[in-house]
């Protein structure tokens, strides 16, 4: 089932303990839509300037991503993110952002879109997600992803898309400071309140926990001992999961669990190089072959 | 099958957001020794002082635990700790200590405790780990906890404790640090390397990792969403863990992770009241029931 995805493309530059990569490519939505690609066919809904080099799209192509939402702004520059882990990694340190033709992003779904079921909304303005899923009147499933930027600067407008939506994905910080609570679980119950029907909260080396219906999931991270590059990661781990959900057009419980999972082993690739480097080194059976031996590691 | 366990008792000046208690009953021993009282016979080996209530050594006979070891050293003073947590309470910032009698604690294990087949060294300086657990030669099973002091300190005598035990717990910050990386798995990896047969590490709200012969296992925490006071949750996450070892004689994986399941559940419990009062108002029957709930919150 076609999967639509909106949001930036990005040209990164990312420093980590383990080495530097200049203009790499980037983007939430650009992890999401080739993570999601193992899993089913992907839209991509998203812009770019006369700099994005064409060998990325090829390569977007090659993974049979539908491109028919690609924009290339003439005179425009693409959107650029920089920056840089120490230590545990767990935080990214920003050196740099130029929005370039990011800020004037206010995308009209294209009509071959329309008809897409599964849409996932990658991080960006609030109003802009709403425009976007107000478009897509049938679609069956959409989830959105934040950052603190907008819970700090457009809260009534990101709750207002939250309720426009069946999903929400965030990181953890993301979640106590949306849900008004240092203890997460507590938070998580306060965003159901404040309307998100289904709540994915992702922890990075910590795992994750899901909130629908008042029913918890939680599993840990997929143990790593060599992160390179957590760039990606929180996308890709969306992607796992709506992937997996669209694939199999299954919302149950017991299958949300499953696409928890396959958001964890995906995302376990992502980090284990720069860019997409690692994700574009494996296929499916990779997948799946990791998403076993973390069955083992995990249930008792 | 007893369960010997080794380690300080205190009086315990607590604040945490929910409320201040001072001089309740706590001590890593005496934590674990209630907490593995739901599993298995608990034999106590510590020490305290004239002014340790006799209410508390009351309540300790009350669930059953062999008190042979138990000296109450005369003119002396029961160990004293004081702490506080704030904000997420994942971090205790100790506000004084007073080792008092605990300072001089070079136990003798009592003829009647040498046949234990399970130990338990709580935290405590690892020359009188060693020490005591060279006086259980008959044990089948032996594990320790330890400190950031005695990483900092003792870190030679640290390793050879941990190379006569069987297994070793410790928190994650802990793990990093003996293990010399910044990468949990890393680290733990390296801590293998170092002679740790069985290797469980706490995370907290995060849950918790285990490593035996190269296998790595991990769980979630309890999903909480009322944390009052975080006391003693490493010392009951290990007594159910080696309480259900003890109880069942079963040292498999299998039985390893389920062993894992009950420190949690035990730990979830702990933690919803101050020192013991939450554990003390529970039966066997609910620390069961929630490891069915924790189950299908966990598994997929």
């Amino acid at each position: 089932m076609s999967l639509l995805v909106v949001g930036s493309i990005a040209l990164d530059t990312v420093k980590t303990p383990f080495g530097e990569r200049t203009d790499v490519l980037g983007g939430a939505a650009c992890f999401f839509s080739v993570a999601a690609s193992f899993f089913t066919p992907v839209r991509l809904l998203g812009v770019i300037g006369d700099d994005f080099p064409d060998r990325h799209v090829q390569l977007l192509r090659s993974r049979g991503i539908d491109l028919t939402g690609l924009e290339r702004r003439v005179g425009g520059k693409t959107f650029r993110w920089s920056g840089s882990y120490e230590g545990r990694m767990d935080i990214a340190t920003t050196r740099d952002v130029k929005l370039n033709v990011l800020g004037e992003f206010k995308p009209t779904v294209p009509a071959a879109y329309l008809d897409s079921e599964f849409v996932f909304l990658a991080n960006t303005d609030p109003v802009t997600q709403s425009h976007v899923i107000r478009q897509v009147e049938g679609r069956r499933f959409a989830m959105l992803d934040t950052m603190n930027l907008w819970i700090d600067t457009k809260r009534d407008a990101l709750l207002e898309a939250l309720r426009l939506v069946d999903g929400v994905v965030m990181n953890d910080e993301e979640a106590r400071s949306l849900g008004g609570s240092s203890n997460l679980i507590f938070a998580m119950n306060a965003l159901s309140n404040m309307g998100a029907r289904l709540l994915v909260v992702k922890k990075g080396e910590h795992g994750s926990v899901m909130l629908r219906n008042g029913e918890f999931f939680a599993l840990p991270a997929y143990p790593l001992d060599g992160v390179v590059d957590p760039t990606g990661a929180g996308d890709t781990f969306a992607a796992g999961f709506v992937g997996h959900l669209a694939s199999t057009q299954d919302l149950s419980w017991a299958n949300l669990k499953r696409a928890l999972a396959y958001g964890t082993v995906t995302a376990s690739y992502t980090v284990e190089d720069f860019s997409l480097d690692r994700l574009l080194s494996i296929d499916r059976s990779d997948l799946d072959r990791r998403l076993n031996t973390f069955v083992s590691m995990t249930t008792w």
